[in-house]
């Protein structure tokens, strides 16, 4: 049970974003810029880097729901999966393992960023812009995995769930559905059960 | 030696908004809102939480500079200064201790944050409200505190720098300088030096 009176129907990130909404316009607008605005990353790169982070920080939610997104923007599950095992192993570019390895260190700690961490990824290709964009979805995302588990949110465990979810931050975007979220967005595990 | 080519004289995060003002933006936004926006916890409370999780994360950068805007808000530094060392011996009030001990361990990871420590805060009055933005005020000072390490920016030494720093947040907010920052907003050692 989340920690606080949350909106019903609206798991993890969703019915926080509904329950302050003056706080999520901003969060929103940083996530719409940062992983689907123009980069040399492509969008699943950068859902790469957000489904690592989170699940460094072991948050169930925003896990299921960026692999499931990266997976659609990739065309396949292996790399998501992979990425949270071991990078090295990853059906990645050798520039995005870089990346991950420094996304990786910023969710323990900034300052274990090296700048042999650095010189690797500018080695494999990496631009100002790239490193840069890397350390602040890492940073984003530690703000993210923090809010969605301190307040305790709901995490379904129905797949379809992410599914749907990831379909709609892949084809719509991180802003808020036009006229706030509908009966069809909401969670309803009972109905699902029947 | 910052890991990418920054604005010059502008260390900390001051150069990281400069560099990607596009990003920033939603930064500034949800750091004025968050921290300056009516709220029932005071300005130089919601300081004090942005201190203590940016000592945690031991961001000198961070750490000095929310450390002199409490102080300026409250008034005197021993409440800036305690909360780093120790809480319960803070002068603060109970409901700020239970406060900054769900924000210290989002700090560490959400998921620590109990049911407990979240009836203890309410037993001192702690509204939804203020527990969540307890929660977003820590989650965003994760975020800073990366992305401000996870980049190698420029600490400054001199303590009248955060002094400057203070004055600025305390009284202008959180948002861009109108026009940009300007030779007076700039760092300059050698100058100070002299």
């Amino acid at each position: 049970m989340p920690h606080i009176e949350l909106p019903e129907g609206l798991p993890g990130i969703t019915g926080l974003l509904e329950y302050r909404q003056d706080t999520a316009q901003p969060i929103r607008e940083l996530t719409q810029v940062l992983l689907r605005g123009p980069s040399t990353l492509s969008e699943g790169e950068r859902e790469l880097i957000a489904t690592h982070v989170s699940s460094r920080n072991r948050c169930t939610f925003c896990t299921t729901a960026h692999t499931a997104a990266a997976a659609l923007l990739l065309g396949d599950e292996a790399a998501a999966d992979a990425v949270k095992q071991d990078i090295d192993a990853a059906p990645v570019s050798e520039k995005m393992k870089a990346l991950l390895t420094i996304a990786g260190k910023v969710q323990e700690d900034g300052r274990k960023v090296t700048e042999d961490d650095v010189a690797e990824a500018r080695r494999h290709g990496a631009t100002d812009v790239e490193i840069h964009d890397t350390v602040l979805i890492a940073a984003l995302f530690c703000l993210y995995n923090r809010y969605v588990d301190g307040l305790a949110t709901i995490t379904p465990e129905e797949p379809t769930y992410y599914e749907t979810l990831a379909e709609r931050i892949v084809h719509r975007g991180y802003m808020r559905p036009p006229g706030g979220y509908k009966e069809e967005h909401k969670y309803r595990p009972e109905s699902r059960a029947s």
